[in-house]
């Protein structure tokens, strides 16, 4: 496994979260999750599951398919550094 | 969060296992997880987190944003049922 590849995922769904104006309390309320948690993510210090992950994007309004993409190819990017 | 989204993506990796002619057995090896999980992660039983998934796409060697792809897809299509 690329070990990036988690980092950029991560990284992706703050960004979306960041885009869209959203508060990671709001993100929270919206998703069902802890707030904390919601940060812990975004820090990286969190494993989150698959099933949060995808609440995550719900309530982001973004596909899951669309952020791994997006992290896939910020990683290739970055090969070329 | 659409809870069939959760079903298909499990089910889409294991249809990449058996298209590429791969046991449980074998998965488990490339993949460093532990023959039982892989199973129990094929029958629902597990909410897999987001490292072990990546390890079971890169040791499948299929991208994550594909599974996530078809699996999107797939529950589109159900909803035509």
């Amino acid at each position: 496994m690329n070990e990036n590849l988690y980092k950029n995922i991560v990284s992706e769904l703050k960004a979306v979260r960041v885009l869209k104006g959203m508060s990671q309390e709001e993100l929270a309320g919206k998703s069902g999750l802890h707030r904390t948690y919601i940060g812990s993510v975004e820090r990286g210090e969190r494993n989150i599951t698959l099933v949060s992950f995808l609440k995550i994007c719900g309530a982001l309004q973004v596909n899951a398919s669309t952020i791994f993409y997006n992290a896939e190819n910020k990683n290739n990017d970055d090969s070329h550094k």
